[in-house]
């Protein structure tokens, strides 16, 4: 084996602010607890969270690394006295509790999974976030089913891309709303049934005339606002919408609480960082168990939008910001 | 067996109003369809969505009676030639699709229960749409477990007090809304754990201070407005709220649900009428598996109000109108 040494750069910030307070910096080696694993990072995932992170809107909880980035894909390359799933050497991707955009990082022995052979390592490192998001938010939180309707807002970023795949992939029908043609037409060439342009259609009306007047089973929803009403409104009856952002920018929202009541609709949602190790490793379980055999398949992979070095996260962080992304952004090392 | 009369004593009402216009009127007995029985109506109960039928603001659902009366106990007199769970002469009660206020009622077989011996008559036909609506909302939506904490508002009502009753039975704790001390003390001697009186004291607040900080893990909420944001507020970390009504006179209402992402808090909600028969008869089969055993050993029992002949419905209605009774207004014949 290689020798672990005992400083590495990172990247991180002096002060929250712009891309531009991105930063190398150099850092001792972290030493992995005794549940813990230490991975050579060979590609970290950047996140929206890391970017409200580095605007200082999204404080890293308590315990967790002050560095940006939520998830990483390398090589084993220390493990601590209780970790025993993953061993030296091994290729593993994972979720990670921060400090992802750095040389050598930390995970959860039970968080981290191998990396298939259908992978390459960017994608295996751009992968855990959206993986582990779509999994507890629309199959376990929405329980969507085959022969269903999935409605995915913001279609083309990349969680909606890889609820698109993994969607399919569970036999359900999926429709997308995304901001422009280009965006719509990587849905569709990913999987997705129907792609509704909501600069120019009523998400509402399209989703309705899309299912044959049912409405969408369930929803996932990272927009908020007055989408929220709106959503009651596409939902169909006993459809579950799930919320995981508010890219609206507007957490507060009216709606009409008779269509919940009478469509019996569950509005429900989740944050995946709070969650206990514990729920995380319970996740990674169930997506080892049920979602593995498809991405061993290649029928679900990371859609990549671009790649930049560790050093150009700042740039990185541009690219995200513009919107104009489709597919997941990854810093390579 | 007695005979079946061909007209019945019923009542109606020829537009919609005050309670004055619930008058007596004659009306044929109807005749059971295959799956459907005859009972000969002893008691009645009475319910919010009679007083909104009467004002002109509940249509009865397509093929249903006209007349108000959604639950009924007394003898079976009649059953078409599928009905093989119940047989002339038994006593039952049900949840019926209308026509509750009459000698004769039909109800689906399925959906009928055997009255069990701890109850009067009077109780059993104040029974079924409390204990459909707490049952099917409570813990088949909710899923309240034993250990958990219940915050229902309205406590002094018919579904708050069967409420109460149920969730106690089930090992919860039980913390009730009301509005005046009797109300409080009559909740307590049910077996809530803690009364709130809403007037004097901010229900989040307290629902927190109840629970030691956690907050309640099922909220049944039949007031809507300005509660629906508060609701949560005083919701647990994983919390489910149920939404049954909105006597706020307010469905619409502004919420902020970056507290139900951050608190995965689930707020969906039912109305039982429009249920499908099946759907009826399937939460009838569970209750008659996990409640009637409760129900024998008289630990559940409807709280009652007072009781009213039939020809007296109009004071039936002007006295829940009041919001001063506690528990169950019934009309007996």
């Amino acid at each position: 084996m290689e020798q672990v040494p005992s400083q590495m750069t990172v990247i991180g910030f002096n002060k929250p602010g712009g891309p531009d307070v991105l930063q190398p910096e150099t850092r001792a080696v972290p030493v992995p607890g005794p549940d813990e694993i230490l991975i050579k990072v060979m590609a970290a995932g950047v996140n929206r969270p890391d970017v409200a992170q580095r605007q200082g809107h999204y404080p890293p909880p308590p315990g967790a690394s002050d560095l940006p980035g939520l998830e990483v894909a390398g090589v084993v390359v220390a493990a601590g006295r209780n970790a025993k799933k993953h061993k030296l050497g091994d290729k593993v991707m994972s979720l990670v509790a921060g400090g992802g955009y750095a040389q050598y990082c930390i995970a959860q022995d039970a968080q981290a999974m191998a990396v298939p052979p259908s992978l390459t390592i960017q994608e295996a490192g751009a992968l855990p976030e959206t993986l582990m998001t779509v999994w507890h938010n629309v199959f376990e939180r929405g329980a969507l089913k085959a022969g269903e309707t999935l409605l995915v807002h913001g279609g083309s970023s990349g969680i909606g891309t890889m609820a698109i795949q993994m969607a399919k992939g569970f036999g359900a029908k999926v429709i997308v709303t995304v901001g422009s043609r280009d965006k719509a037409d990587a849905c569709v060439k990913l999987g997705a049934d129907h792609a509704i342009n909501y600069r120019s259609e009523d998400f509402v009306e399209a989703t309705k005339k899309a299912t044959g007047g049912v409405g969408a089973n369930v929803i996932l929803d990272m927009v908020g606002g007055d989408y929220t009403d709106r959503n009651y409104d596409a939902a169909a009856v006993d459809g579950r919408i799930v919320q995981i952002a508010f890219l609206s920018g507007s957490p507060k929202a009216t709606a009409n609480f008779t269509k919940l009541m009478v469509k019996r609709l569950t509005h429900t949602g989740s944050t995946l960082r709070p969650r206990t190790n514990a729920d995380k490793a319970a996740m990674v379980a169930a997506i080892e168990a049920k979602v593995m055999p498809l991405l061993r398949e290649g029928r679900i992979r990371p859609l990549m939008d671009s790649s930049f070095p560790l050093e150009k996260a700042s740039d990185a962080h541009r690219r995200m910001e513009t919107s104009e992304h489709i597919g997941k952004i990854v810093l390579s090392l």
